[in-house]
């Protein structure tokens, strides 16, 4: 495995979403990788972790994600953006060979078939919180963190180190039709 | 009023929050003003227009939006950082004179007693949606988003306009412990 990909506690894992990233959302079921991207992701607690995503009904990821309770939630890079971008406007349903078209590589961080997107800065393994009501009037989605990882190359030690990588591992936050931004310049408020 | 702050179609509103910025959530109740910091903001829906937001249950906000069912989230920016910081950090309950101290100064766009916090880029007028189970077991609040304003320094014709909005008008993106990223390079995938 990829030295660099290390553990991160998971009562550090909000701060790999805490940003606003653009994320992709990676499934298994029945043989069946998927990958999809997703802006509406966001945290919801710290511990233990949860975060919201959302996955409309069209996407073949909601399918394989409701059949096998599990996902993986991460964040891609500049690196990734063409890859963010394509499996974002494709559908697995139609066009089969979508992640081989789009040049994604998949891990398998978890140990067993969950598939987790190479070239990420960051990865979440959720298990799925069923909430039929919000799945199927929100198409919105819960998952629990129950595993962590990050390169040590942009996020170690508990911190992003955009600042220190190069520009290629920035984090990527869509608006639409294609145009995002690159995460920019650290600040750091005043303590109080 | 300010002649730059314009409405925003509601079918466009879904792209003041798309890129994931930290946000400030105002209510109002009882003659009460707050405004508080929220990092996990996200978009819900397009059409019509919805987003979620984590409310604690220690925030005064919270019992101000469960008692008046309606809330205002806004982008603010560089130029507001520490104001950011610190009504995220101080709450109402404990500081009466909070808003005063951090400098917050309030607009009245909705032509009522509704207060938006001058400055930001952006403003989402929400109406709760009720939805007692994620309020308690989540502190999940769904919003539907009724007005949407943008200051047309930095957002306008449906788009965001960073690169030529002066550095003091990017959004900023919290990760923990008043350390924050602002939004960087504008960057377009290739299109399909």
């Amino acid at each position: 495995m990829n030295p660099h990909i290390q553990a991160v506690a998971l009562e550090k894992a909000y701060r790999l979403l805490n940003h606003g990233p653009t994320v992709l959302v990676s499934s298994h079921h029945g043989g069946v990788d998927n990958v999809m991207a997703a802006a509406w992701a966001c945290a919801l607690d710290f511990a233990p972790p949860k975060l919201t995503v959302v996955l409309d009904k069209q996407t073949a990821t909601r399918g394989l994600i409701e059949a096998s309770g599990r996902f993986v939630v991460q964040v891609p890079t500049v690196a990734l953006l063409e890859l963010t971008n394509r499996v974002g406007n494709r559908s697995l349903a139609e066009e089969p060979a979508k992640l081989l078209d789009a040049g994604v590589r998949l891990l398998r961080l978890a140990g067993d078939a969950l598939p987790f997107v190479e070239g990420c800065s960051a990865w979440l393994e959720c298990r799925l919180v069923p909430e039929p009501h919000n799945q199927a009037a929100y198409d919105l989605f819960i998952g629990e963190v129950i595993g962590a990882w990050a390169d040590d190359r942009v996020f170690r030690d508990g911190h992003w180190h955009f600042e220190e990588a190069g520009p290629e591992w920035r984090s990527i936050h869509h608006v639409a039709g294609g145009h995002f931004y690159a995460i920019g310049e650290a600040m750091q408020a005043r303590s109080e």
